[in-house]
């Protein structure tokens, strides 16, 4: 999508330097920095300090990982060690460890000495399988808000929590593709942009994507939602999913749950962006299987911002000798979810509907 | 209650100095700072700015401030000219404008000369009352914590949302004097202190209390507290109120309506402090008639804290070019609260019940 009016994907390979880059996207919205990934720690340090984040993209990044892992060394247990230490990284995205094990599945009939080819062209083809099926998505989203516009004939007001923007994959996103497309089609729109702490990747990054392809937004803190759905402020919520279970319950970024809730007590429907690679097909409870990543309690205790001098500064937001906890994500059973919106249509949230995705 | 070991309250009269004392609560909890009200304007500015904040701590304020504007001039249309300006200060808290109005009430009967000398024996008094009011609570909220340890045998873990405690009143609090009864009493109590964006007064002001009465605690954000009631890690649930409706659908700080809902969906119990001063007999539907203050969009772009000097640092937390929108307060329906804790005992929230406690 755009950047200062310039197309930009948030992870490419550049053939003539034969070398995979990323917007390291801990820096934003304050600073655009494109980094170059050299090694396999590097990768593995991207994905688990979160240059790239969202679980799209950190399952394309991992393609690219096992790539320059087979440049190193195309030896097939030396890989598949470079497989396991990906899939550490982050434990509750599914796409990461389906991705690494899909790949490292292909590569047993492969030669040593065509591995590291083959694997290029692999990372290349699930980016860009991953734009198609995210604009997919856009497409079959986008029918949701034409909807509402088509009855209600004024702006659109669409709540979304954390960042399921292109940021979170390739290019188009998951949750603000439908977005996208309806700005692209000129269906006014507007958006209500949780700030998702403790990373608030709805500040730094939702509102930074939405600001530069020119959508109108607000930016609220986590607990405003619920009062701007009783006040009617809200026509319908869209968000991503990390981990989709087969019955349907969605594990996304810690918030969401609520957010579900509150859609549901006042009427709203609520969708949930779920790319097929998202669905866990062995998980038949999210609620209950569905293993949750505990992250450093620094990301709670410490914020990140600019001062008056527009220099980055970080600053302790907590009592001295205070205790936090930072659980990442949170399940949002199936009996809240309106629709799924897959790039195989929208459906419903159930174990008889998602069964059929399966390939 | 305790600071650093010593007992402190949050407003004060000193007799020998005829000054009126409160600690800056901004500056909290980083600095422990006392100041001196000197004018109505301070004390306006101490109201607006929230160096004094918390339902029953305001109106005691205002009425503080209307013995210090006698003192200036004690003509009774002034009086009640600095009455509404008091009044205009902070739109959602009842107890406010319930204060102000019973004072210029009282006053009128009362000669210029002795108008000041009077309002400080009535705030005085307000102080004493506000006190017995808050221990009431959390007699008759100690005793919810003591009937779940009593079925648990172990810890017993509370969840609260921004700061009801002894900053909010002038000692003891309402939704965390329970806990404070239950500490002394012996019962192993842990608090999950909410955030509370954007002003963060749950990290700020909650967590310091805890702190300071050696209660065990852990600083969660605000998207946690779902999550943690899915998991079986929250027993019961307790909150302030900013204004109890006669129906007793409860006004208070934003996000407040988010957890409640999610204790509904687990079926954990949510109880709400409401001091029978924060309930408004006018008002029959909360939901519909409570305004809702909208705070400066800057509390929601900037973020304060303590750099690695320890010095406090303000940082920009936004796009450059984002609108924020600052809802401060929400409204939980009546249906979502187990029971409103009063001083004169624990009711069941719908206007039945609350209509026994009009005087």
């Amino acid at each position: 999508m755009l950047v200062n009016g310039n197309h930009l994907t948030t992870i490419w390979y550049e053939d003539d330097l034969d070398e995979v880059k990323i917007i390291d996207q801990r820096l934003l919205p304050h600073e655009l920095v494109i980094i170059t990934l050299n090694s396999l720690s590097q990768v593995c340090f991207a994905i688990k300090e979160m240059q790239v984040r969202g679980a799209p993209l950190i399952s394309i990044t991992a393609a690219y990982g096992m790539y320059i892992a087979a440049k190193e060394n195309p030896n097939i247990q030396l890989l598949k060690q470079s497989g396991e230490n990906l899939k550490s990284t982050r434990p509750t995205a599914v796409n990461l460890s389906w991705a690494v094990d899909l790949i490292i599945d292909k590569l047993i009939d492969i030669e040593d000495g065509a591995r590291s080819k083959y694997l290029l062209n692999l990372a290349n083809q699930m980016r860009e399988d991953d734009i198609n099926v995210c604009n997919e998505i856009g497409e079959n989203g986008y029918k949701l808000i034409e909807s509402i516009y088509n009855r209600k004939k004024t702006t659109v007001n669409i709540l979304t929590h954390c960042n399921a923007g292109w940021l979170a994959t390739v290019d188009w996103g998951t949750a603000l593709s439908p977005i996208f497309k309806a700005k692209q089609k000129n269906i006014p729109v507007h958006v209500w942009v949780d700030e998702t702490r403790p990373r608030n990747q709805g500040f730094n990054l939702t509102a930074w994507e939405l600001l530069n392809e020119n959508i109108p937004n607000s930016l609220i803190v986590d607990n405003v939602g619920g009062h701007l759905m009783q006040k009617g402020l809200v026509d319908i919520c869209i968000t991503g999913t990390d981990r989709t279970s087969l019955n349907g319950d969605v594990c996304n970024k810690i918030g969401t749950y609520l957010k579900a809730l509150a859609a549901y007590d006042n009427q709203i429907p609520f969708y949930v962006a779920a790319p097929i690679s998202s669905i866990d097909f062995n998980i038949t409870n999210g609620l209950k299987e569905i293993p949750i990543e505990e992250r450093n309690a620094d990301e709670v205790s410490f914020m990140e911002g600019i001062d008056h001098n527009n220099e980055r500064k970080k600053i302790r937001i907590i009592p001295e000798g205070s205790i936090t906890k930072n659980y990442a994500f949170d399940v949002t059973p199936s009996k809240y979810i309106t629709k799924l919106i897959t790039e195989k249509g929208n459906i419903d949230a159930n174990t008889n509907e998602i069964e059929k995705l399966k390939i």
